[in-house]
């Protein structure tokens, strides 16, 4: 076995080790089969913990074709893995190119698969306009984060989304834990392995104060950084204010920036303007789902120069001497500089995707071509196996405490 | 003037300096006097705060009679100068008996109330049972609290509910900072006032992990202890995990506990077979709305002795030679044994109060029996009113960023 | 028994329950009865904790004459009940004039001490220079505090100091818990008693990084704060900045603060510079020995009014109608306005201050006129002690370890 | 330019950027070359930060010659980098055995040094025993670790130590920020890059609560993990417990425990006993100088198989089933599992190692065979420098305030 396979091999294996529900899932599908005889289209970061899902699947009777959703965020150890040692039908590569990239989609879309799971909805999005052939026989899709979501609520607020999808990103046992606590922990990887530098005493700025950015913004604390937020929206900017972070606009927030994470679902966070003033050093990086928060145009217009300076960061040389630097060119740096998230976290949102595509498959007729929610006793069922995989027991309600907190009689 | 009523006064004083949307609210209730010839019932803890807001109503021309929402929770030089410097109508004073609380509350009724502002349900309640006859003239209501929207949703569920109430409670700029900041800090202060003991180094156990218990748990660890959290949620039982507490039922928690304060809205969340179990030397103490979360009735069932040891505390003598101490007499102890939330953060709170108030006036014919949000847009108006107040900038989507997120096509 | 004894008398009995290190000195001590015939004389923070240390040194047969060492930080209902219920010798009240309190350590002088417990020196001061004639007969001193080691340093270096004195403030026991722990808790009971303010998302100014600092820095940042630390010192500088702290000139701190802690063992901390630049509104407290830290003839100077705004704060208002906020007239904050450290942080600190008592009877003969530390021995039986009464036992060196760590022959 | 050596070449030149201290002693000896004519021996661990070292102290004049102080701690990149771009004797590799480390270690001992740099004492040690041919020459040496200057320490106290030593460990510039924030984020990307697994919600047992143990609990806590401390110093335990932690002996803290990291600068920490009661699924991993932290004979003894389970990590399986995992085996996880620690920190103990290089070189014939520390004003001078660099300005005593702090007679 060549070292390469061999790595993936491992990853793969070490994760399922650490993913304790997708474990007891993986038992119910094997013995279930709920996905026989069914075709299942994938679009997520085709690392280990993604793998895992794949295999899932693939045990549960589905037939599955899997793309990246990202060009730089794949493991080509796990590719390699999932290909030699578990059949499966991968198309991904790090470092794909615009070209490789929809290439890669299109073969997803030339399975002409009865479900999608999409991670950012390019592939929903192309199954919609450029391959509307492959979209008539799509029963249902799940989506798994914040800036698929918001297409897709776009697209059914202008009618134009024809097939049901389960939001993921908002189960409680997804967004509560990956969006926060996974996005907080592997940032960090990302920037140690890129950088080797210290957080602690630096001025780490945060864009956005949503569930990503308040795990960022958490562990950089944690670390020792001050830490400084940029929002949009009022409420989110008083919460980071009381959590004790110094809240500012992105144009003052620059100037003491030891270090910029992008996490906004928006574009144009950091433009021309911001970076005239920024302090020089200033190392930036993106978590967010596109590589179009940080505008990558307005950097090189204004560098007299460019070169890698360590793996994962260009430094970009600016007129006046200062040197700003991106971290794996501006693309999600926990998965392109780093692991991604950890298996622990990716063990509930991808028991999310898992029971969430058996529950279109068995609901689809019945439910409306928009953003649906994964029902809440799916939720519930996920945080019951992990609680118990993490041996730990809780309280339960007596029947009178049941009585009391239904009723309202009984006052002071 | 005397002590007390100076004391008071200034209370008052300083309060409404620290409270800037309340000043804002206030300036605009005087110029356009919405609430004239309208009269507010009110029961709600009669401290500094909640003074401001009685003040500012009246400023906007409602007659308004206010008694105590909990017996333990009256500041007696507020009453005082209420009663003598602005001559509002109140009715509450410290340590009431559970007669004089409801004599209190029946005057209120008296009033023949236009719209009520009630903090746990028991005014509501009275009005859909005992006082039916002051219930017809009620146009609508605001809630405060957890405890007592839960039961206004009991009522509305059971068709029981015979006017609109606002949940004061769901409002954004309520919750994620009374909640969690507020009572975070006050039972602190609670702790402190009534103990003098140190918090680093303890095992404090929190019973619930809502936004209140969050809130505590998170201040104990900023504080050095090592905390323990109950719950019957694993969705919050696995948040609280994976923030670094440990998890574990109350039989068990108790074994180790240096104090337990609880926090759920449920009651008998400590109760014999716990008290039997417990850490000799344990601190009880209560933070949620009614006084029946520690069972006063097992305790003193259980205990060979009870005597005052301190301020607001009790020593309760087991027959095996352990001593246990409950705080307040497991009311409010953030109210009872401290001064309550901070000025700022009942600022927003009532500004809800208020704004809400008015929003029920003006819309409460259109308005369902059952219980209602605040409308985003009020929400959004406190949250930019507090931020301006707080001296902080944010930024805002260019027309560009608009179209982007509400659109879909933009992708990899 | 009047209102005022009472609390005083259960105030002292609930400090011995939560001292179970002076439990066991006080056992030893009423058993071997060391200060058998020696007179004591104590210039110590006169509230509950030091009221053990009295009564227990008394219990060791001492004939003690307590003063205090501050003239806001006495508890009356403790000296009520020291010279009531215990029959001591007391001389203290809160509030007393500069007058009274130099009468009041006349009066300690007047006993003739063969023993001092000094805190801030005063006392000893005053027994070198206008007391000489009480000078003769004293054997030793303990010192409590930072700023009183200070100047007992800078006596013996001109060689003026006339007999030996231990360091307690240099006691491990001591400094790591009781300026660090102690006094980051007990500043903010003053400070919640106070104010009723919240601290998450307030700009706290702490002026110095030494262990008090380091504690009132943390605990502000575990409630949510954002922190700016003043420092003189290097080192310190950077050790705040690595901790997350914003770290500048109290001249730029100043403007940006909504409260301001001094605790550096030096004056003329805040200024009239200062003042002219302060954030109005900004609060001041200090928690530093003497009350010279934050400048009060400046602030005076500066004000064109003073009013009391609320109990422990004074509002000095600015002619260009800045408000600004001193707490407790400048004296020690968490002892004026709070009740001092907990319980369980002065059990050590006194723990050292009773052996280290019991430590210069035995042994001032060998010891040299200078500031001496407390043994080693001592400290680590007084952390024994406390271990064990936390219920935490911990691991031990085997024989092989023991050999290992003290050799150097086992490499690579 | 082959990949390997442009990675180090990068690696390199990345540290210099972020070494501003570094840089100015850079500047400082290329001008005065002060180690013209001088032999210096180095023993570090062989990564970029230890080569910008080398080369700064070759730029000062010095010809040196790099060996290992670990076996498994060495950047093969930089190595390759420091022979060819900056022409460096350097002699080792990335997984030395016993034979090469110490063939490597009697290279250096060949150069005949002048000076020598020692990091573990391993060189030191050999100098004074199978190489005392080379000693004589010795003028004296600088050692780096905690350990290092233990057994020299131990080797003084048995009148062993034939030259003059410095501790850099001990200089406030190293221990303060190497050893508690260095390695406090270097082992969590150790823990990041071996295992991809989630800190939150473990269960993590830190053994010793020295600086680098405070280091690793303080991130781990950051990262939402429960932390529990084993110590056998009663002081440091009662710290640990009032910074928050539980606190145990290994054997009870082994049952719970999801990863274990030893720091102790002693061996046998983990030992057959705690293997036979740890929790299945634990991670251990060291972060102490020496590999004996846990003991692998009793790990290899007590498991039925052994194998990699990923890149860094051994999996032993127990005889009951249970597998226990090994990361870097048993070496030091952060520069063998990760990239040691950051390029700022490095930067300042670096900084007293090429300063205190110099004074030795100067001041050695009036210093005695023992261990020294640093002088302070060499600390000084690097946090001021440090300072600079990071744009801090801080305050300065006034001379009255000087007059003050040294005086005694102002007092209340």
């Amino acid at each position: 076995m060549n070292e390469l396979l061999e790595k993936g091999s491992l990853r793969l294996k070490w994760a399922f080790e650490h993913m304790p529900v997708m474990q007891e899932i993986d038992k119910k599908f094997r013995k279930e089969r709920p996905f026989e005889g069914v075709k299942i289209g994938m679009a997520l970061h085709t690392e280990a913990k993604t793998g895992i899902l794949a295999i899932t699947l693939a045990n549960g009777g589905a037939k599955i074709r899997l793309a990246s959703c990202n060009p730089l965020s794949t493991d080509d150890s796990v590719v390699l893995a999932l290909q030699n040692e578990y059949g499966l039908d991968v198309h991904a590569k790090k470092g794909e190119t615009q070209e490789e990239y929809y290439s890669n989609l299109n073969k997803v879309a030339d399975l002409k698969p009865d479900l999608v799971i999409d991670d950012g909805a390019d592939l929903i999005a192309m199954l919609h306009t450029t391959r509307r052939d492959s979209l008539k026989k799509v029963k249902g899709a799940n989506e798994e984060t914040t800036t698929g979501v918001s297409r897709l609520r776009a697209m059914a607020a202008n009618g134009k989304l024809e097939f049901p999808v389960i939001s993921i990103n908002d189960a409680k046992m997804k967004f509560l834990f990956d969006n926060r606590y996974g996005t907080g922990q592997s940032v960090f990887d990302g920037w140690m392995n890129s950088t080797n530098l210290v957080i602690a005493g630096k001025r780490i700025v945060v864009a956005g104060y949503g569930w990503c950015g308040k795990g960022i913004a958490m562990r950089a604390k944690g670390f020792g950084a001050s830490v400084a937020v940029t929002e949009i929206d009022p409420v989110k900017a008083i919460e980071a204010r009381m959590d004790g972070f110094e809240v500012m606009k992105m144009a003052d927030a620059v100037k003491d920036a030891d270090a910029i994470f992008t996490v906004t679902g928006c574009k144009d966070i950091i433009t021309g303007k911001h970076l005239a003033a920024m302090k020089g050093g200033c190392i930036m990086g993106n978590a967010g789902h596109f590589d179009n928060e940080i505008n990558k145009n307005d950097l090189e217009a204004a560098a007299v120069s460019v070169r890698k300076v360590r793996d994962f960061i260009n430094e970009y040389k600016m007129e006046d001497g200062r040197k700003l630097y991106l971290i794996a060119d501006g693309r999600l740096m926990n998965l392109a500089a780093g692991q991604g998230h950890p298996a622990e976290i990716m063990d509930t949102s991808f028991a999310a995707q898992a029971l969430g595509m058996e529950y279109v498959l068995n609901n689809h007729s019945k439910m409306k071509n928009k953003v649906h929610d994964l029902p809440d006793s799916i939720d519930t069922l996920i945080a019951e196996i992990k609680l118990r995989s993490m041996g730990i027991e809780i309280d339960a309600l007596t029947e009178e405490q049941k009585k009391y907190v239904s009723g309202w009689e009984e006052g002071t």
